[in-house]
C-alpha cells in the first residue's frame, strides 16, 4: 500500500458499453444512433474558425441554451447544458441529493445511479420493479431525499405513461424528482410539459440518442429557474467552461433541424417495430419497447451463449451479469441493414443450438 | 423558500474572468494565448467526419493520451486527460483530498481551491505567501491531507525553483502533492521532470494558455500510474466519455507540433519581457512574471479605477476586489500590438490622474 493511500476516496467505477473499433462490426451495444447528426452539423463545422479556439467557449453556452428554449417552449433559463446527460445527472446528484433521507430509484435501472450515490455519499433505497418491470408508483410515496428513474427505463426499454409521472411529482414535492428521458424521442410522452407545473421536476435529456450526437458529449436538463440555478450553482463550483466551441455552435445547429430530428426517430421507430416482429415470431420476449432499443430474453436459449456467439461474428449488443437480468440482452436499434444481418446471426445460432 | 430547498446542497460558486465578446477589444483579462493554434489543428478539423458524431467518443481518449505520453516521455498509464485543467484539478479534489487532516495551499492563489474544498467539503488551510508573494516552504512540513499549489502561482506569477517543490514533495510522502502548472511553459522548470521519483506528485496542466485551446477544454495530469488509476476511477464513476471527438483528434494534433508550440511560447516570453519594462518604466512594481500574465501594482495609482479606464475603451484586464491583492491588477500577455493599445491607455490614464 502506497503511504497516502489512506487519505484518497476509492470507488468501484461504472463500466460503459465496450467501444470496439471494427470495419465490418454491427454495434448494436451502446444506443447510438445509426444515422448521421442533422446536415447543418456538417455545414456549422465545415465553416469552424479554429483560430477561435484560443478563447474560452461562451461559459454559459447562450447559443445552444436559447434554441433549445425554443424547441421546447421554456425560458432560458430553465435550461441547463452538461458535457453529456451524465455529466448533467451526476451535478443533479451533487446538487439536489444532499439530505439524511435515502433518494429512491428502480431497483432495474441504469447502473450509474448507484455510482453517483456511492461517490458523492447519498444513502438511497432501491423500489422493487414488478415482474413485467414497471414501478409500482406507491413505492415512491414514503419520505425520502429525492427520486430518479428513467423513462423509459434502461435497461428495461419500458415506458412509464404521463399520469404515473405526474402522480409521482405530486406526492414528493418536498423533494426533487428526476425524470432520466435519454430515450423519449422514441414514441414516449416527455414529462417536459410538466416543468411549468412542478417546481420540483427536472426533466433531463440528451443528444447522443435521438440526435446522434454521443460523439459531441452534450446532454440538458429543463426544470424550475430555481432548479437550474442551484445546478449552476454547482456546475460552477466544478468547471466554469464545460461545454467548448465546437459543441455548443454544432449542437445549436442540430436543435434547429425540427424535421431531421422528426425523421431519424420515425426512422429508428419504425426499424424497432419491426424488430419487435421478427425477434418475437423467434420466439424472444421482450417489454413493448419505446426506446431505441429492445431488452430480450428467450426460454430456450442461454442468452450468453447468443451474447459470445454474435461477439465473434463483430455483431455487438449488451449483456450485463447482473441478477435479475442475467437472462436477458439488450439490442440497440441499428438501420435495417444491420438489423437483418443481426437477424441473420441470431437465426443462424438458433439453428445450431436446437440441431 | 421552496419545499425541496433543504433538502439540497448551497455553494458559492468560482466567479471566472468575464468573457466580453466586442470586436475591437483587447482581451487581457483570462489569460488565454493571443495566437491561433498549431496549424495541424485545423488541418484535422477541416478533414473531420461529422457522421463519426452518432458514436461515442473514446472514453480513453488513446489517442491524445499517447501523444502527450510521447511529448513528455512517460508511460501512458501515467497519463489523465478532462474537459479543461479546471475538470483535472476538480476530479483530483474529489479523489486524492479524502482525509480527516486539512489539505493545504497558500493564502493568494487560484481562487477556485477554496471553491472545490467547500463543495467537496475538505477542510483547509492556506499558510501565508510572505510579503514577496513566494511560499514558505517549511509551512508545509505539517501534517495535512494533501498539498497543492500553482507553479508559477496565480495571480501573482511568480515561480518557484524545483528545489523547493521537490523539498515539499519530498517532505509530504504520506499525501499527494499536486502541482498546478497552468502556465509553466513560460519560461518555468516543469516537476515533470519528478514523477518517475515520487509517487505521490500529480502534475497538471492545460491546452488553455500556451497550446491556445481555451475553446476545446482540454487539460491534463501527469503522475505515478497508481494517482492515475485512482483519478481515473473517479472520473469513470461521474462521467465516461468527458472529452468530445473534436477535442480528442485536435488536441493529439496540437501535441505532435513542438516546433509551433515552442515557438508560440518564446513569443509570448518575449512580449512579456518587454511587458514588464515599460511598465516598469512607467512606475509599475509587480513579480517577475515567468507566466503569461503580469501581476502589477503602483505607489501612486488607483488601481481599480485603472482597471475600470481600461474597461471604457475595451480593454479588459482582470481585479480582484480581495484582501491583499486589491491594490494590483493581473494583465494577460496579448500580442505585441495589442500590448501597445494597452500601453497607450494605461499612459493616457496617468496623464489625465497627474494633471
Amino acid at each position: 500500500m502506497k503511504a497516502w493511500e489512506d487519505k484518497i476516496r476509492k470507488v468501484v467505477p461504472y463500466v460503459a458499453g465496450e467501444q470496439p473499433n471494427k470495419p465490418d462490426m454491427v454495434k448494436l451495444n451502446t444506443n447510438e444512433c445509426p444515422y448521421p447528426p442533422a446536415p447543418g452539423v456538417k455545414r456549422v463545422l465545415d465553416d469552424l474558425d479554429t483560430s477561435k479556439f484560443r478563447l474560452y467557449p461562451d461559459p454559459e453556452a447562450k447559443l445552444l441554451i436559447k434554441e433549445l428554449a425554443k424547441f421546447y417552449n421554456v425560458d432560458e433559463d430553465m435550461v441547463f447544458v452538461g458535457v453529456g446527460s451524465d455529466d448533467v445527472l451526476a451535478n443533479a446528484f451533487l446538487t439536489f441529493f444532499n439530505s439524511d433521507k435515502p433518494i429512491l430509484f428502480p431497483d432495474i435501472t441504469y447502473s450509474f445511479y448507484p455510482v453517483w450515490a456511492e461517490l458523492y455519499k447519498i444513502k438511497y433505497e432501491t423500489p422493487k420493479l414488478d415482474k413485467n418491470f414497471a414501478m409500482n408508483k406507491e413505492d415512491y410515496y414514503v419520505p425520502n431525499g429525492g427520486i430518479i428513474f428513467p423513462n423509459p427505463n434502461a435497461p428495461t426499454s419500458l415506458l412509464e405513461d404521463l399520469d404515473t409521472i405526474e402522480d409521482i411529482i405530486k406526492h414528493n414535492q418536498e423533494s426533487v424528482v428526476i425524470v432520466d428521458e435519454a430515450y423519449i424521442d422514441f414514441g414516449g410522452e416527455s414529462a417536459l410539459s410538466l416543468v411549468n407545473k412542478y417546481e420540483n421536476l427536472l426533466v433531463v435529456q440528451t443528444f447522443s440518442k435521438s440526435r446522434s450526437m454521443a460523439g459531441m458529449r452534450i446532454g440538458f436538463a429543463v426544470g424550475n429557474r430555481d432548479l437550474i440555478k442551484a445546478l449552476n450553482d454547482i456546475k460552477y463550483s466544478i468547471n466554469s467552461y464545460t461545454l467548448n466551441y465546437p459543441s455548443i455552435i454544432a449542437g445549436a445547429e442540430a436543435v434547429k433541424d425540427r424535421e431531421y430530428f422528426e425523421k431519424t426517430c420515425n426512422k429508428i421507430i419504425q426499424t424497432r417495430e419491426n424488430t419487435k416482429k421478427v425477434l418475437g415470431d423467434m420466439g424472444f420476449e421482450f417489454p413493448d419497447s419505446k426506446s431505441n432499443f429492445l431488452f430480450a430474453t428467450h426460454k430456450n436459449i442461454d442468452i450468453i451463449e447468443l451474447f459470445e456467439f454474435l461477439r465473434t461474428k463483430n455483431v455487438y449488443v449488451r449483456h450485463w451479469n447482473a441478477p435479475l437480468i442475467r437472462d436477458y440482452v439488450r439490442i440497440s436499434i441499428g438501420t435495417d441493414s444491420e438489423m437483418e444481418i443481426f437477424f441473420k446471426y441470431v437465426k443462424e445460432f438458433m439453428k445450431e443450438k436446437t440441431k
